[in-house]
């Protein structure tokens, strides 16, 4: 591919106009919108609005002027991306609070059930965050195995299976339909980790069968750093399933202000303490954006700026580890080197920034509605110069952030 | 006392300056600062910069570039407010989140104790996650009673007890000193929810031996809708207590991506997932307000402004429900009468925020920072009016609100 015939693609791109309501800082081609997508305009103008008019002059009276249904309102937002219903969507707390929720509700459903099934290399908090939530629920446990080892660890025993769709690092991408009717076919439920699908490529939970679910509100949905998190519980299981972190905003009648918990019907019983209304009202508006999307658009693009970044990496001597077939994969791409900490830092000294994931891996996230083709085109460019020219070894890149 | 005796008083006020630092929307005398602080001005320069340059122009490399370790600065910054050092608070979650790690954390360091003690008619969502911690350790019970009968209460069952310093209905204050005394005496650790107590009165938790503690960031402290709570874990038990809500980003390496969950040092264990980058923004800048604030002085002037509204309320006929002695009570005051929500709404409808909490309490913050004596009286002059002419008893007023 040529500069020119990126450019071409560029031109013909039904998802080029997006483009435009982002800030793209001067200089930087950004391949992280996977971690930390980019900030829409609009977030700009609705978060000073939210601080000037609705903190600032309507103060308290806001929680009766959209507040305190936002989350369920950003939740219906969030159910079309990933096959959801409006009302099995609600956003709230991080990824890892909500996961705790769900694995411990899910482990207290089926007590006969005592083990929690997950895979080795899974995001780190998803296996965290399950060693923790066993630890709440008697005679519990957790058993991690490899991907190729996950059929075989289903069995009577297994209450939940707990895998990440779209793997963070290689973005090896799991058959949702396939791995839900396994996980039913074992008598156990199936909670499905989002955070690098939503946004990035179709998701079907109810189509799959799914039961329940978690995602990320900062990567592809552009929410911002930190921004609340999601979930779902299918209709059949929310008036049976219970949130162990029973909090007044789950309550049925939290403004009654009774001693005793008693759940609130439907996702609002997921809630537990006091919204972020600052997070939320930067994620809803980011979702905005998303409301005229096709996601099969979204996939098609990502594909092809995948091919180029791909020819690329491969060019200059990078081994890719992510699947070449676009269905089994996400919207990220992932080379391993052995001096792949080194090649991202002289990266992002060129203005091309991507992650480094522990030990050896260089990550780049696609991410169709900020990036062009022949971004895609130049990046690969700098990538390859970078690593056939040894350039990445300068000491000054081997410095470690804190964060990597 | 008369307007211009309240006028004499704001004219030698020390904190007299605070108010031009936040909004006041005009026609408003707001008594809700004790449910939503008001906003400081700076913070919209803060949140403004926050999105354009932080997130919009560095964008991943933010977190390099102070994200990461916002929540140990805020939690430093909260420290001198609540009389603890920089390194026993950490800012996150919710209080009710933050509420669930301790109360669990505090069970399984002594298994030989399963017993939470707390008070009936505590403010619900301490109650409510108080149930739901029990439930994650084998054996564990909540045990709520009066206030009366908590000394009986404490015994050698007893793990945990679980009060609130300020009582957000009444206002009514624990000698914090003495009950922390009163919890050890019987072998048991103390938990304090300090949400009406952080800038409103002085609290000396490792004065008085406290063990934990947890607050809320969106009353007195100013940082707006749903801020990042905080909670508080003496020195002494740092390296004993473990977060049941083990998330990544409490781990001792995060970005080590391990599978084995290995906690970190020091209050870092209580972080969970991925920290509110906007709420912590915006909290930190109304915690800058507070450095150079003597708690002293606010507390002095709160007095004076209880005085003045008293002194309303009771010359209209109402029962004040809040200790008439200074140190017994936090910053708010509260009277009963059987049309408390009427007589609110109808205060609201001339500008005058107060709350109602159920079932027949008016409430009103008086937050020395942003009201003025002649503020609390023009509003005492209100209530006075509204409460004698009987103007509250219109149909307008009975309409109920999502939020009360």
């Amino acid at each position: 591919m040529t500069l020119e015939q990126a450019q071409a693609l560029d031109a013909a791109d039904p998802l080029g106009g997006y483009r435009a309501q982002f800030m793209c800082p001067d200089g930087v081609i950004y391949l992280d919108g996977n971690s930390l997508g980019q900030l829409p305009l609009s977030t700009v103008t609705a978060g000073t609005e939210l601080l000037n008019h609705a903190w600032g002059q309507r103060l308290i009276r806001s929680w009766n002027e959209g507040w305190i249904d936002a989350p369920q309102r950003v939740g219906a937002m969030i159910a079309p991306l990933i096959g959801a219903d409006a009302d099995e969507v609600i956003s709230a707390d991080s990824t890892s609070v909500n996961l705790y929720k769900l694995i411990v509700a899910a482990l207290r459903l089926n007590p006969s059930r005592n083990v929690v099934v997950s895979e080795a290399g899974n995001f780190p908090t998803d296996l965290h965050i399950a060693e923790g939530a066993v630890a709440a629920v008697a005679g519990a446990e957790l058993r991690v195995v490899e991907r190729g080892a996950l059929a075989d660890a289903l069995g009577d025993d297994t209450a939940l299976l707990l895998l990440t769709h779209v793997h963070y690092k290689t973005a090896e991408r799991f058959d949702m339909a396939g791995w839900t009717k396994a996980a039913h076919d074992a008598g156990a439920l199936i909670c499905w980790d989002l955070s690098h699908s939503a946004g990035a490529v179709a998701v079907e939970l109810n189509a799959a069968g799914a039961d329940m679910a978690v995602g990320c509100g900062y990567k592809y949905l552009n929410g911002g750093p930190g921004a609340p998190a999601f979930l779902y519980v299918a209709r059949r299981w929310q008036e049976q399933m219970h949130n162990p972190l029973s909090g007044w905003m789950g309550h049925a009648a939290p403004f009654e202000f009774a001693d005793g918990y008693e759940a609130a019907a439907g996702m609002t019983r997921w809630l537990t303490g006091t919204p972020s209304v600052l997070g939320l009202n930067a994620l809803e508006n980011g979702l905005k954006l998303w409301a005229d999307i096709d996601i099969r658009q979204v996939e098609a693009k990502s594909a092809a700026l995948w091919d180029i970044f791909h020819a690329a990496g491969t060019a200059a001597g990078l081994e890719c580890v992510t699947p070449s077939t676009p269905s089994q994969r996400g919207s990220h791409i992932a080379f391993r080197h052995s001096h792949a900490y080194e090649i991202v830092q002289a990266l992002i000294a060129q203005g091309v920034i991507g992650d480094f994931r522990d030990p050896d891996i260089l990550r780049f996230g696609l991410t169709p509605l900020t990036l062009s083709h022949a971004d895609i085109w130049r990046a690969g460019e700098n990538l390859r110069a970078i690593v056939e020219s040894g350039a990445y070894r300068q000491p000054e890149f081997a410095i470690r952030n804190a964060v990597t």
